[in-house]
């Protein structure tokens, strides 16, 4: 049966969400910030990173696993990098810190590549990629996965997290051209969407330990989720840990925990966040001008059978966007139920009651 | 009939090589500088990026397509950033120039970003990003492929190269951490090794433009290679061609050729090379012992049925240098063929008479 839903405008859901954020004892400031960040998943169509995780979220500031009033401090810095301390607080509000003080140090020194130790899960990467493009910058996210779910090419120990990148490149007419991808054939979130709605899953995207595909849903979670392009996958999730966590003192390897093990103290997640000022290369009007016309070239592209049309990274994403600003984000019934339970917990106004 | 070869000497190689190019136009010093990253290719194994390729080099070279006597230059600067005009010269002294300009900058700055444009082809990305290495620091290199050999996904128009990307890591007594990958399944230099072979393509490698598979392999040619991951690898491309190109003033989409077109002109080719200052972010000492146990973390994984043992990227390439270092680097003998007409058409020593 499929899940109705309601739809609810998205002030409306940045205002539960800091309501819940402040009953869990974070700062007003904080609540808002972090709210902002994650209903902009929903807003871009992202569901599986933004309102649905927040009763997870609160349960982990209730615990005490992530912390309710962090320090976000710079530990390190030398001119155009620097180490940021999130004191374990919400990745949210950690990589909002970050993105911003790469985009001071873009705004100075051409560049600004900002490392985050001590976070936790920060939702869609693309979030803060966009921090950062709304200040007419190129901005580059990378995260090491909150959870082990792939093995290295030729592996069947989970050692490496799905870990994504996005970028994010100012246009001027045309949408933005927004990349944000896991590096494996399908994330976690994708995985059991599918497996929800009763369907079998692909035969490229989950294996056993035998590296026989999983098409059985149901047992998907105790799979290894396969890299894009085998070992190119496996060394561009490796390279991500590398850059997102060993660099910036943060956790990887088998220092993360996988989803069976779940989680029992800090996370310590590693981001990496970075800026590029786009005037320390060129002229910016030329620059939007040309990544204008590359939107319009890969548009322009004849297409395959099977295809209407070729699609930019972060189309998708965009109309989205416009359709649920104006439309309202639809919440799924059984999240509602959810949700209406954390009102309740929380002792705040259920999103019906608004 | 497998093709039969003769091992040579890196430096006898480097050598014939700096020769030619000597009697090209190249200056002598420029000569050692272009040859010494010629043959460091083939020394990783990398025969596809190596002294195969300087026969096409020349021609170029002699054709006026590079620029002989390249005056390259740092256009635009921004603290930690720079945009080099590499004058039309090879792609290898362009990038070597770069890579330096990035390492000063990491130094001072605690990275260094360098975009280049006005380049041509530099042979195999690991080459720049492991001279960042040498200096103990991490490097990155980007760049736009010199045909554009895949379409946007979905569409059928060749409008993106297979935009490599390649990640140099230092550790301790493990092997350097080195990735270098093209963004498709298979490189066209590994498309054409399977065709000259004789075998057939694996399914996923090539597609025809209603999107089958192409498996012939004299048909390679005309087909898409296919992006790992779909739209992911896609996107990667993509963006990769704009960080390289668009941003550096290089050329990319329809302003690059297709092999079919040949090339007419300057190929504007854009690369980016990015220098990371360890220290800048932790303990350089912490850095190499945690890379270290990253590698030996990957290593340690139970492997999969048909697997003997989990791989790092560049391990192959690390362990086939040091095989090639003592016994010389094989050369087939239709390329031995190529390289003796080559020596007669400038009047220099051929490889056998050195």
């Amino acid at each position: 049966m499929p899940d109705s839903s309601k739809t609810f405008d998205h002030k409306l859901l940045e205002e539960f969400s800091s309501d819940a954020l402040d009953a869990a004892g974070t700062s007003k400031e904080q609540s808002r910030i972090i709210s902002r960040h994650i209903i902009a998943a929903n807003l871009t169509g992202t569901d599986s990173h933004g309102i649905f995780r927040l009763p997870s979220y609160i349960s982990s500031l209730k615990e005490g696993l992530i912390n309710v009033q962090p320090e976000i401090k710079v530990m390190r810095e030398n001119g155009a990098t620097a180490i940021v301390n999130g004191d374990n607080g919400m990745g949210h509000l950690v990589m909002d810190f970050a993105a911003h003080v790469a985009v001071d140090k873009a705004k100075q020194y051409g560049i600004g590549w900002v490392g985050v130790n001590h976070s936790n899960h920060a939702g869609a990467g693309a979030v803060y990629a966009n921090i950062i493009r709304d200040e007419g910058m190129i901005g580059i996210y990378m995260a090491v996965a909150g959870a082990n779910l792939m093995a290295p090419w030729g592996g069947k120990e989970l050692l490496l997290g799905t870990n994504p990148i996005a970028v994010a490149v100012p246009t001027r007419n045309m949408p933005p051209i927004v990349l944000d991808m896991a590096t494996s054939v399908a994330s976690m979130g994708k995985i059991m969407q599918v497996a929800k709605r009763g369907e079998s899953i692909p035969d490229d995207w989950v294996m056993d330990d035998n590296g026989k595909p999983i098409t059985d849903p149901s047992l998907a979670s105790k799979g290894l989720t396969v890299p894009i392009g085998g070992p190119k996958g496996y060394g561009l999730a490796l390279i991500i840990g590398v850059l997102g966590g060993t660099l910036n003192g943060a956790n990887f390897g088998r220092e993360v925990k996988t989803l069976a093990d779940g989680q029992s103290g800090p996370s310590n997640t590693g981001q990496t966040i970075v800026a590029l000022s786009i005037d320390a290369f060129c002229d910016i009007d030329d620059f939007t001008e040309k990544s204008d016309q590359v939107y319009q070239t890969m548009k322009s592209s004849e297409t395959l059978p099977g295809f209407d049309e070729v699609k930019l990274p972060g189309e998708r994403s965009y109309k989205e966007k416009s359709v649920r600003l104006k439309s309202g984000i639809p919440i799924q019934s059984t999240l509602l139920t959810s949700l209406d339970e954390l009102a309740k917990i929380l002792s705040i106004k259920s999103l019906d009651n608004r």
